[in-house]
């Protein structure tokens, strides 16, 4: 593991950092091929998109960033995984941004998992996490850190001891918004639907790219849990794992169409 | 300003702590008189809590950590605000909490602020915050470190350039929550009420020791935006500031009844 800020390799952060003190800051999880980030335009987009919602002062281009930032990293590496977080840089106690202060970007770097070859085809098993996404309309869809819900999600998948391997998180609305690290499209009737974003959730790239550049016809609109019961197929998708078909939901056997297999097919042949 | 953490000087953290990668910690600001933490009670439930409910792995007690952390920190200083970070620890990239890993303590001490005499006397001026307070309902109530939309408020209140002192923020469901740092008391007929924070909010320290100690009766319930119309009086308070009266609520004067001037007096001559 090596840890980068603002260009240098450091092992420690400043106790200050606004990201510490109150998750004021962003990230991207970006997977590096062939010492290029990967779908770096969607990347790029949605920090840039951050770091304007949040209003953080500073000159800096994301696309830029990543690029910088990676060369600063790679040596010799140039496969794995790229994490980047982007906060609003340091200041004193008090939620009030400071007058002046620049961004700090750190940087990690580690290998590439990997995941079961099963998982892409025969499908993975999840169910319903008891943790709510949280709603707040200005943040939604945001790579931000304040993540303690997929953070105790996460930990109920976990407690299911291989049982389930992803969950799915519902919001106090009664909304399906993700899973837990993951953006969920499911079959409901004859359409493919994924959840509106616009008040819970983070708009996974990978979920992007499908939308614009897949074979798959998708509608974007709110999904209640109490759907469910008319799911006929379902997938999740991120930018590390790609795209896992999903074999059982609640104990619930679902079938993996072909449209999902092409999408797996289209998706490796890097078409998108 | 000096930065601990587990009990030693530093200037730095772990890039890994998962405060930073997750906001996935707590944070108690604590004022600190006569080199004494005050209300370390209720700090130390509140954190207790937090720990409990987050799942954090520690045999560690909140009033424990605060005491040994003061211990550790203060020397000759013995007025002022210590800031407490806890956190999960730190780990390797992902959401999900490490097997072992133990809570990481970061500790801050600063001036103690000081504010006009006015705010006290005369009152504030407040006005509601664009920026929504989140929905959700497990980490609701907590001092927790996801804290962007508090964040964001502050920005607004900042924005008015001194012709607010402090903003209201409304959740999703159009009820009432808090100031960006503070909690609320509002006078509706004649009924002193605060907003319930089952699903939203940071129940403050002071907020508590009013309704535990204070001679006010105030009942705790949902309070819609809708209502506003009809407060004749209004006060917020945190740990530090202690108790400000409301002078104007959006343009409209509220007066200052002899409740919370009495309040006031009560909590300078430490009664609570």
């Amino acid at each position: 593991m090596k840890v980068f800020q603002n260009g240098q390799i450091i092992t420690e952060v400043e106790g200050w950092d606004r990201g510490l003190q109150f998750g004021d800051g962003l990230f991207e999880t970006i997977r590096i091929a062939n010492a290029k980030p990967v779908a770096l335009d969607y990347h790029g987009a949605r920090l840039n998109a951050g770091m304007s919602r949040l209003g953080f002062r500073t000159e800096s281009e994301a696309k830029l960033i990543i690029i910088d930032t990676l060369a600063a990293l790679l040596g010799d590496t140039s496969e794995g995984v790229l994490k980047l977080i982007v906060t609003r840089g340091d200041s004193a106690r008090g939620y009030r941004p400071p007058e002046q202060s620049d961004i700090n970007v750190t940087a990690f770097f580690s290998a590439l998992p990997s995941y079961p070859d099963e998982y892409y085809a025969a499908g993975i098993k999840i169910g319903f996490c008891q943790t709510q996404a949280a709603i707040q309309t200005q943040l939604a869809g945001l790579k931000h850190l304040n993540r303690l819900d997929c953070v105790l999600a996460a930990s109920e998948v976990a407690n299911k001891n291989g049982e389930w391997q992803e969950g799915l998180m519902v919001n106090d609305l009664g909304f399906v918004i993700e899973g837990t690290m993951s953006n969920v499209f499911a079959k409901i009737g004859n359409e493919w639907v994924t959840p509106k974003l616009d008040r819970s959730g983070v708009a996974g790239t990978m979920r992007q790219r499908i939308l614009n550049n897949s074979s798959l016809d998708v509608l974007v609109r709110d999904v209640a849990k109490s759907e469910v019961a008319n799911v006929s197929a379902m997938f999740v998708c991120n930018s590390l794992i790609g795209i896992w078909p999903v074999a059982e939901l609640e104990g619930k056997k679902l079938a993996v169409p072909n449209e999902i297999t092409s999408l797996i097919n289209q998706w490796q042949s890097a078409e998108f």
